[in-house]
């Protein structure tokens, strides 16, 4: 993990994201805190050639229209023809047809690196149904050690019916291929009180998989490492009025100022 | 308003706003801090959907286009048809015939629980006349001692015509429905030097609303209470180089912490 | 430049800007800061009338469509009837094809007062020829000491061409109509780790500008030494935990703080 965010602080990546309005701004700004370079651009006509022009895609369905779709799936294949990872976030999938039609519409298009989520979005993802608290962490439909096992199967399994790495984060994060799951534990429950904490990871999450392309699922691990890590880090910082706008800070300059190394920190086992 | 804040704390609802993409970071990240949970979705085909799921919705006309009123307009049908509280924020309505006309043809289609604006908007909305000076607060058309019973005989008579409470905020804060009108002095003027104050307090609004959702007049008095309370809290923790900026999130970490019970010390009368 | 501050402190502009929503919510609040009011608006029905009720006109090519494209021209055109200032920035105009055909079609359709960009930008629109580094800072191609001289010319010859003050704003900045260039050396290495420094100072010369309409060569130059100025006070205001979220509060803070008298403390030259 240490040598996937060495790569990235070397490379400094430029990233396109087509993303969300409402968290494009913290996106941008924890990619440059974490050595990339943001370009964001979603008018379909120039995103493929912006997308041309960078060493990774990021395709977050929030605030998504028809307009931001066509962008997506046309970002998407310049992507992978030119064999950019591309890491696809799917924001409330589950919340409305229109949004699991343009999911299913991507994944048949697009051959994407990582799938990023929580649990509630992948299940919506992979089972077709919904059932959406919002975009934020549904607190019922968590990962838990109980539950632990058959997550890490079904993430396996999404993983190999997609051949993208999956990436179900919540209280426990699972980061699998169909074969090795990452069973992270850490982050902070002030994370869920932060608008764009999943959406800033799967930002950080394109920038490790471009500065580490052959190496997407250590990448991917290493990315929701350093973000869970960034959120002990700006909860340790909290004073006593200290709240969710400051911790948001907080977050991106944990990332500003973290180490490689202190990655080697970061709690996980490895399921094979 | 103490049980007002406590039912929001309690109910945790799930609020869509449809809102402008300057402050909508702003917006989603207060209504984390208020207990409430965010969800943006502005494409029309998907905005009644997103309606459904949750138990509030609060319609901003900040950067509004002809495609975002079409996805107000039917989300706030289905709001209707389900008896979610819609809350609109008709941002700068006076200074275009466009939105003029938009904030006309959504107070036919749809019936408001709340309108909340300043002075100016509200009176631009009331009158079909403009003269807007920015987005931001009019400092010469604010609500002063002098005018407070003029004020609030209109702020009465506009809410019996559109069977919505009336919220116009500024120097003084007025609330009323037809019979009964809040007066609420408090609030910091450091809050007109950050942008998005009042799109905050909108969605702020519709959360105490759709916690409340029998009790809307006591509902938006208590939300523009705690945003009052806020602003002041806020202004007490600015160090000497803490400006603008910092004072945005002050203001939101403010309603993070803040309590119920603070609410009882809020400065207000009411007249019936 | 103590002056050109002064009048905007005074007269309190507002600003219409048509900008990306990466980085709105920031321009508002920079503008905020210095004492202008924004508004925001990019729907091309009601974009010039927006324009007519404010002091001066902001385009930001950034997350450009080609609905906001069509708001920017008519949106110009009216502002150059109303002879307001109209200021330029041409985000990543290097980066595609469209960006390119946009800004080219906004260069014939609308008198710009200043184009203000970084030196890859600048070159781009000037020449024609892309090759971006995304949006922010292409460390490569920066002026320096050694290049000055021919920057100075090239900015000279761009602005005789195009009839606007031109800035290219990097390690060094410069501000050159045709005759006269100021050689502006100040700022700080974190403004390139914050995104949109370059769009908040356009935003900045937007205000400077109108504020100061008889005198956009030095309004311009006022605006680039308090954003220098700002980006070396936030810098000394840095502590050990404090990343680049926090240096973009800090920023807009040292704008909110800064005095008339402060940007006599600007180190630059003018090159007559």
């Amino acid at each position: 993990m240490k040598t996937a965010f060495q790569n990235l602080r070397r490379v400094h990546p430029l990233i396109h994201s087509i993303t969300n309005y409402v968290t494009a701004n913290d996106c941008a700004n924890i990619l440059l805190a974490c050595g990339a370079s943001p370009i964001m651009a979603d008018d379909p006509e120039e995103a493929p050639q912006i997308t041309a022009l960078c060493a990774g895609l990021n395709l977050n369905m929030g605030t998504i229209s028809a307009s931001r779709f066509a962008a997506m799936r046309s970002a998407g294949q310049t992507a992978n023809e030119l064999a950019h990872p591309v890491v696809l976030d799917p924001v409330g999938v589950g919340a409305s047809q229109m949004r699991m039609r343009f999911a299913g519409e991507l994944l048949e298009a697009v051959r994407f690196s990582v799938i990023r989520g929580n649990f509630s979005e992948i299940r919506a993802l992979a089972t077709g149904c919904g059932g959406e608290k919002g975009v934020d962490t549904d607190g019922k439909a968590q990962v838990t050690e109980e539950s632990l096992s058959d997550a890490v199967d079904f993430a396996r399994s999404f993983s190999q019916k997609t051949g993208a790495v999956v990436a179900m984060t919540g209280a426990i994060d699972l980061v699998a291929d169909e074969n090795t799951a990452y069973c992270i534990r850490g982050g902070h429950p002030m994370m869920a009180s932060v608008t764009g904490a999943g959406c800033m990871l799967s930002a950080l999450t394109a920038a490790f998989a471009a500065a580490n392309p052959g190496r997407i699922l250590e990448a991917c691990a290493a990315a929701v490492c350093a973000m869970d890590l960034a959120g002990e880090t700006a909860a340790r910082r909290m004073g006593p009025l200290d709240g969710n706008a400051t911790y948001r800070n907080y977050l991106i300059d944990a990332i500003y100022h973290m180490t490689p190394e202190e990655l080697e920190g970061a709690n996980y086992e490895v399921r094979t």
